[in-house]
């Protein structure tokens, strides 16, 4: 018999409350905030209200399991910064990294004129990407209380 | 000397959970989201968990100001609906109620396949518009959790 154990943490609204602040703190001036759906919607919210800016787009990635290929990621973009200097691109956690950093890339080529800068609640060490701010590093499986508390 | 007393009431994180599951059991089948920036983006996040539905969209407005007619209200949308059956339109308030009011007219008559219904988590009996689920009735100005808590 095989038994898995997983260690999971649970990240409450009270430590969010205290990380977004950091976020916050960290950020230079920014024109607009796009989150990255579902795990960054309560952060670009927060961090919209925080930094009281009205602008908030957001963007939705799909994970597409091929048996023949790697995995791939498709971005289903909608996004209008074409004006917009410097934007702040929030997800809660940068695991594997292979979200952020295609997503990243996908913006600087869409609107070259405009600055992308990287936000995360949780890093990996083994992630592909670091964001550019990042708070917390993620040694554990970490359960957000969104994906916990309306269940 | 004229004194303005605004009552405000706090709306916590710990109400805004008892209520988030009011709606999701209030909610029919639906096929996805839409959340109305900013008011309705940490619902709709929510909303999303607790109904397990990956497929969330934004949508923004904007208040303009004339001083020789009365606001226009701008939707800024680029939701991509066509193949969906239901969708749920969710805001933090119903308060004068021209902004679902001018959203729910809009997404009907760009999507007239798609059925919108329409969730927020307060009700004013004085808006124009009445939610098809509402969870409260606001008789005070609310202050809502994010409005608060990261500044």
């Amino acid at each position: 018999m095989l038994y898995i154990i997983l260690i999971m943490k649970y990240y409450s609204y009270e430590q969010f409350k205290i990380d977004t602040k950091k976020i916050i703190q960290k950020s230079p001036q920014i024109d607009a905030i796009l989150g990255i759906a579902r795990g960054g919607l309560t952060l670009s919210h927060a961090l919209a209200e925080g930094l009281d800016l009205r602008e908030v787009q957001t963007l939705r990635t799909e994970l597409y399991d091929n048996t023949t290929k790697r995995n791939t990621i498709t971005i289903i973009d909608t996004t209008t910064f074409t004006s917009k200097q410097k934007v702040l691109v929030v997800d809660d956690i940068a695991d594997s990294g292979e979200t952020l950093n295609v997503v990243m890339q996908h913006l600087k080529h869409k609107y070259p004129q405009t600055t992308f800068i990287s936000a995360t609640l949780f890093y990996k060490t083994s992630s592909s990407y670091e964001p550019d701010i990042w708070i917390n590093e993620a040694s554990q499986w970490i359960e957000f209380f969104w994906e916990k508390d309306f269940n």
